[in-house]
């Protein structure tokens, strides 16, 4: 598999057919788990990582009749295949950014990572679309017992998984849901989400595309501690809480269609003739416009839209895909000009001829 | 006829088909005459303002192997029909909003019309498509002609005819063309051809829509001298001093194409986004992004687009045009709604399937 390829496709997760995905886009475990034989990566020489991957990459061979893994050598990529796996959500940005021997396994669904080498020996992911803590808890489990089945994990009888960094100890988890909260955003809200959730030590946090610039109303919300609590509590924390995020959003959503329905429609509606006839647009308008009209889309304001496509330009927009789409280095100025054909393309396909916008 | 027939039709001057019509939306020109037996505008009683307007209605029906007048009483229209003619450019708004007996014939095609009881006894108009003065100039010495068959028009031998007012007096003609300058005005030219023309007294005007907002960049450019020059010398001015703007308006929009094609592309595109699918737009705005399609599309930058559409959705989006079409009164919230629901209906309808913007 060549990672060019990835540009045709897009995850599973970005299908838009999970519970709630107008507003929930994905559900998301990480566990952190590292080899007890080897020192953390902190302390780990070249040479020690490089044992490591190889033992690693063994075990993903065997794994072939559940996971067909494809390893990805992250030190042996340039820059730009390593943005787009970042772009992905297949790798993290410190991974990226990082030196030494690294890489990254993933099966073609994308549901399925595990990076090798990161802070801790592996970083095993596992994403589903729409809000499905279970079903991601139930793929993730398997995997991280078929591979326990090969490997000693580092393992303390009080402590439970230990972790290069004392924050993941214990469970080793980090439970996520992607939320799009337009809605709460417009309304001025997401101050009293955000206070209510750290609290109950939920972290939430914005979510950034190029650079630093908002990626148009997406919210990750994620567990903060990993110890002193059972994987499953963990989960059904998230679990009570997510459903009262989405009321409040829903209940948002509602309130502006109420009262200013034509605004509203406007708005979206504007939205997608923008992004329909752009030549040239920056990331940032194009996150904050596509973020519109996915609203709009699940507020029936808009038709002539598939959910999937507008998950997937979120994606395919962004710098790398951008430029392993064309086959070229791209500057910023071309980029918003490649960027605009795109989305015009795409917007254009979904298109039924005389709907009315 | 029913005045309000006029919204399903335009007059045949914006069918954008007579010359230089990407620029020189039309060539108008008036004629201001009075009927020697009576008293000027201001001056004539009631009385005599209805003896007027028995007499030439009259004539108006002797000329009706050669002109088809149909003729409104203007004093008995309601504000929306005497606003529809404004809109029309069928009467000026002074006739609009002055009192007494008052009226206006004009033939179907709008091509023709004559205003009775204005400032003067009688302002006869002719109106063509595009740059063509000498047959706007043949159909109204016609017209003049014929009516003078029929009745006297104040005339002295030295001054010419005369009028109520002096600006008037001699010819009793004005000639204007009206021109689209889209690219002078976006590279702040528009400061010279004013300073030029007024040396060679010529004015310059915008022309304003709604209240007092420019219509997206359109000028008239019309003699200010009546008097001491032939009614040929007059037009011939003008023809040769509009050809100038016209070239001076095709360079300034050839180097725009060259200096910064894709900002241009992407502004008109964007215009015709926006258009197409606004769920609530000003007059001020429509106006705005109707010039910048109306340019885009005679640059070739934007296709799906019909030159005469556009310049219909310049008249038929004002305010009385929206409330006849829509049947009712409508304040202005209502009417930026119906405006945008008009637009996207008339923009979609001309739409190729699969055309690219």
């Amino acid at each position: 598999m060549r990672l060019q390829e990835l540009t045709k496709t897009s995850g599973e997760w970005l299908r838009g057919t999970g519970p709630d995905s107008d507003i929930v886009i994905s559900s998301r475990i990480r566990l952190a788990r590292n080899l007890a034989q080897f020192p953390f990566g902190n302390r780990a020489d070249k040479h020690e990582q490089q044992e490591i991957e190889e033992l690693l990459c063994q075990y993903f061979q065997k794994l072939k009749g559940k996971w067909k893994f494809h390893y990805f050598n992250v030190e042996e990529l340039d820059n730009l295949d390593r943005q787009l796996l970042v772009e992905r959500q297949l790798i993290s940005r410190e991974l990226a950014d990082s030196e030494g021997v690294r890489g990254v396994a993933f099966v073609r669904k994308e549901n399925i990572s595990v990076m090798v080498n990161e802070e801790d020996h592996l970083r095993i992911q596992a994403i589903q679309s729409g809000f499905s803590l279970e079903k991601v808890w139930k793929e993730i489990e398997r995997l991280d017992d078929a591979i326990e089945e090969h490997v000693d994990y580092a393992f303390h009888q009080n402590f439970g998984y230990l972790t290069a960094c004392p924050t993941n100890v214990g469970t080793g988890i980090r439970v996520s849901v992607m939320m799009h909260l337009p809605a709460l955003v417009i309304t001025n809200q997401m101050e009293k989400v955000f206070r209510a959730l750290s609290k109950i030590n939920l972290a939430v946090r914005g979510v950034y595309g190029e650079g630093s610039q908002p990626m148009g109303d997406f919210y990750q919300i994620s567990n903060q501690l990993t110890l002193g609590k059972s994987e499953q509590e963990i989960i059904r924390n998230l679990q009570a809480v997510v459903p009262n995020i989405i009321d409040y959003e829903r209940q948002a959503r509602e309130a502006l269609v109420k009262e200013s329905r034509q605004e509203l429609h406007d708005k979206v509606s504007r939205a997608h003739g923008i992004l329909k006839t752009a030549h040239t647009i920056s990331s940032e308008e194009t996150m904050h416009l596509l973020s519109s009209i996915r609203m709009g889309f699940n507020l029936g304001l808009l038709d002539d839209l598939e959910i999937n496509t507008i998950n997937e330009l979120f994606i395919h927009t962004q710098p790398a895909h951008l430029q392993k789409i064309r086959g070229s280095s791209l500057d910023s100025a071309e980029r918003n000009a490649e960027r605009a054909k795109f989305l015009r393309k795409h917007l254009r396909a979904v298109e039924k001829p005389n709907g009315d916008h």
